[in-house]
């Protein structure tokens, strides 16, 4: 039995209260909830969640994971595409981490076609809105599960 | 009730006949099989699965898709990365698309970092081998019942 | 008296059947029905046309061409701007080659600015829609009557 | 009933006065001979031609054009590739504008291969010689018709 | 009557303590009393301003801004130029921010000549020492008073 | 007693006359009453203002300037991202220079984020609309107080 | 005993019956016939070839070769700098491939200076015209029998 | 007498605790110890080591050393390649910085080829492990004692 | 007997009026009076000297040197990095031209170390001052005389 | 009857004496004492041989070459990628030279695709061990003997 | 009991003669006196130095160190920007490398930021003047002693 | 009384003896006598001129000069564009140095467009032939007597 650790990067705890329009009105919590709900379905001991604006916080996350996650599903926002400190975490705790996205980032500006993360992560899923945390919880739990 | 076509571009007809050891004993009969079987599972009126190493025949079956097909599962493999014919063909059907790699192509060469079709793609799921086909499917069918 | 062929590309056989507001409600065959119409003004012996999403068919006609056309009329699709075959059959066959493209390419995304034909083609004409065919038939038979 | 504006830039003044085996012996009044014919053959109220060597010039003539002209033919000589200004002024004035050059730029020179004009103007014609203003005029008038 | 937040990157928590032959004698607590007392001149409810080291406070400073603020004045330091995280904050709380810097970044190192900001802010002031923050205030004002 | 010129690019003479909704109903003379308004306030001795859309008549009334002016306001239009040549006339004459923008030209084409000019200039301020100006002859003003 | 096979890509078909005084008046079956003969001095056991415009059909013939060929001889044309399907292909059957062009392509235009089949091919041999291949096929030779 | 701030960036408090036939058994504790009695070997007041994964703590601390330290020690780990803002803090403390980094950046992804801070340290140390420090610290106090 | 046309490009009237600690206190008539007289040392008809900001003026003046010039030397200042226009210009009047600059363009802003007008010009001289034009009439007259 | 020089460039004399489970038991001795024998069986009058750690040896060599040999084949180590000199000599000889290569450079790092000599040689060869040199004199002499 | 080679490149036999103010009053001679007696202290059988101008040279002693050298310490001037060949030397003796240089490179020009040999040495040291070349003995023997 | 050393780089000893319809009839040795003689109408003591092909040789003599000459003439050759440690060397010794060649290098590849020499230099003198050595040595001396 695993657990698994969500981590929502910078600007995510505004998701739902913001532009319910283009992102829907599911928040944060909602999303949450899913996962923990989703989680037991899955027959996993425990999904826990952190949101947090300052990449320290997710790094040390990150790190603490280690001792009892079996594996991250990541969302990291804006430092997707600019932080070496947060590849160098996942790099290092040596437990399957999966990348999610909410938007198609490639049918937005160039500078978020890129991934500091991406080729240190199992896999990424993105352009499915709140279900791409799903889906990549899903997947992880395959892939913890190999 | 929506039918769906997954496409397999150039070279997947190889998949299991060759280095298990790398992408598994899964050949390319037994992941449709297993497309099908979940399309059953989630009330699609079909799954159709069709590989070519020619991006003609893609291109004719993506056009051909429109008459019968709410959405599509592709994995381009090499003309991911080169095609705008195929791009185009995608942007033009005007049905939902979900591109999926068996491999994280972000930890490979370069070349691989670029997709000529992400942008006009729904999504994108990369890196979990043959469960990238099911969590498309499982993508594409939540976006078609948006 | 010369004949002429013309070619489509990738993608060009849903003109007219896809975004009518976008593209005008002329399909693929009224245009090749003008083209021929004009031709005959011209005094052309004959304007074949072509459409097809393979790449090898289109070079396959090009090299047919040298035995029975004097000139061509090609608009490659998204082949423009990748296909070096297509460039390599287009120096080849020695004859006069106009390049025209329905839309303004230049006002498109970044990929759509570079031509890999352009270069070997007699000359080009974008933006003018289906009267961007009509222009290079005449620009044709007035560079074959030099 | 439309009028025209035909502008031409740098160093066009000197077509037929040099280098006849390249350019033809055509000089730029016989050009606008031609134009202003072809004008009154396509049922235009005039067509005025204009040369020179000066931006400044170019772009002021482009602002008076608004208040008489219902579209533009110009070729930019080597402006094209260099003048943010000029771009400014076709997208100001608001009336359909045609690009036109007489060499196939594209066999030329790397820095001959962009265009800061074409993503504003209505479409460009390049290559034919002499024969591209005609091709350009013809073109214009189809598109103020529309 | 709106309220304004005002924002101070890091390292400008140093200024008049260091290189005063440089930045002058100004301290940023002079520069912030600068500011709140001409907002009162320009009839503003509240200025209020912070600094810090952390790009996660600058972000949580912003979200809440949202609450009370009509607009933000920011000068983000090094981080204008690399952070995206940044980016998305300001893009988010859809009040408008003013980008501010002391000195003329065009004049100095290659990499502060790109703002992830700029795209993203109303408008941006750089070069007139304090007196951009000034500047900056009064040209958000104009705005919000639009 | 100082006096400034203000001078204006290429293309700003079409001001307010075209697309008012989005650049406002404010003309060039409507800009330059207000700045020479504002002078008269701010205790200028003159505020004298010129457009052209030659680049040559701006470089050649920068080069006056030092006979008479104490500082420059300058919007360059087009010639801002590409001119040399104005660059080198306002490092020549050696009075301070303001650089401003109506548009926020970072939320543009690629093209218009890179300035030839900023270096040589003492600051910069841009998206503020007809305010921009205003904005710049208040920094000028500080700027040669100093 | 070894059979090989030798692939010709797009256009060379054409070879011998234009531009002699360029490219010889050899034409692709007098190569495939001195390839065939030279087949038979090393000992070989079968050289089959083949020509396409297609690069699907090319792709087809790698993956049967690995049903019968020790090794593959392939020019693959324009092909050679554009295709990652076919550098796939190559990269999966697992047997040695050996590179061949007709001309030197580093005197030419500078995409032909990029391979994208190189570096998954066991070497490479270019710009000794048609005995290029009979090099080819000699490399190709030894490295079966090491 | 001098006293030294060494400071660690992101993930460096994971060495030794991972990986150990990559990094060694050496844990950072182990390598502040070493440091703190190499001070005082080299006759230093003091030796203060920090770490933190959080950049605005590393600002904060190099601000404060100002106050107390005579130089510093520091190897940012995955800001290095990224944060300007580090870099401003080390530029305006105005007392002399070493960079040392365990790995031979050089050997490794050419993100990491690039650093932000070696402009503005006054020397760089690069590929000898834990003895990096060591060298460091030995360095700074030869260029403290000039 | 040859006659020579001398221009001089923007910003170069105010040689020696300014900074003359840096450019001397040669003015640029000066300049010009040690030109005409070295053409009368060096058997030449006549030395005609043009300076001007304006881009059209100078090519005006080259094209009409066409008809009397046996050479031009020109330092065509900024204009020099962007101008195609004067490089066509250049191109086509086919009498000899030769580039001269007063400073070492290489030890200054990258931007400078590009000319448009110096592959279709005999030569260049640039580093000397002043003298880089005597040198630059000496070389000419020697191609003239060639 | 021709005679042959073969140029070994830097670190080729230590072939062999190192990483022989790379590089093979074969010494450049071996390698040359088989040119010599192979020489013989082409007919061929003289094989020289050389081996030089100097750029300068090697064009001095080249220079010589001229007065006694028909072609040569060259190996330039590393200097392949950088010598301009190098290709200077041998685009100066006016004799055949073929380029070789022991690894696929085309596997390797990405400053080893470049070549600065491939555009002057006659053709290259790579990839294939000692026996790119045996290829390489095989090649020569079929083109000397054109 | 190891050896240790210390290679100086071009142009440091200048050292000391040129310019102290800058590098100080340290001739190259003192320099290697320095290493040999510190060489000394470390138990060292022998310290021997070489200074060339010539890149053959240098590579020639490289070589030639494996018959009698545990170590090396290299500043190869500017041949470390440049030189593949050097690179491969180092990459082929097999023993321990270290890169040492006088001035940080990094804040000197773009050109000086790469290196060639970076990625095949166990480490660099630079910006220490003479220093870097005791840390480099000192930190060349702490690795030959694991 | 100065004395001037004049250094031809690579491959220029070959001048004359080859390609004399490109390179005129003149040898290195003409060049030579004739820059002695200018140099006695110069009034210089002395004119040594040195040829090699070795990057060693010219820097040895560089270094040299710094004894006996006054200013030094050079033409790199190929080194031009790729040595660096050439550039280091001429920026040593202090004296004015020339740059010339005798081609015009910006009409030839690119690679030849760029110097690492030219910012080092006095100033660069190019496209004239042989005469671009007596303009050099011209401008040199007047620089000396400066």
């Amino acid at each position: 039995m695993f657990s698994v650790l969500v981590i929502h990067g910078p600007n995510l705890n505004l998701l739902g209260a913001r532009e319910p329009e283009v992102y829907g009105s599911m928040t944060l919590d909602d999303i949450d909830r899913s996962l923990v709900e989703m989680g037991r379905g899955l027959g996993l001991r425990e999904v826990k969640t952190l949101q947090s604006n300052h990449e320290g916080v997710l790094i040390d996350a990150l790190h603490e994971a280690r001792g009892w996650a079996g594996g991250v599903v990541i969302n990291p926002g804006g430092l997707t595409h600019t932080s070496v400190a947060l590849r160098d975490a996942i790099s290092a705790i040596r437990i399957p981490v999966v990348e999610v996205h909410l938007s198609n980032v490639y049918a937005r500006e160039a500078f978020r076609h890129t991934s500091m993360i991406s080729a240190v992560c199992v896999g990424k899923i993105s352009g499915f809105g709140w279900r791409s945390y799903l889906l990549g919880l899903q997947a992880l739990v395959d892939v913890m599960n190999d």
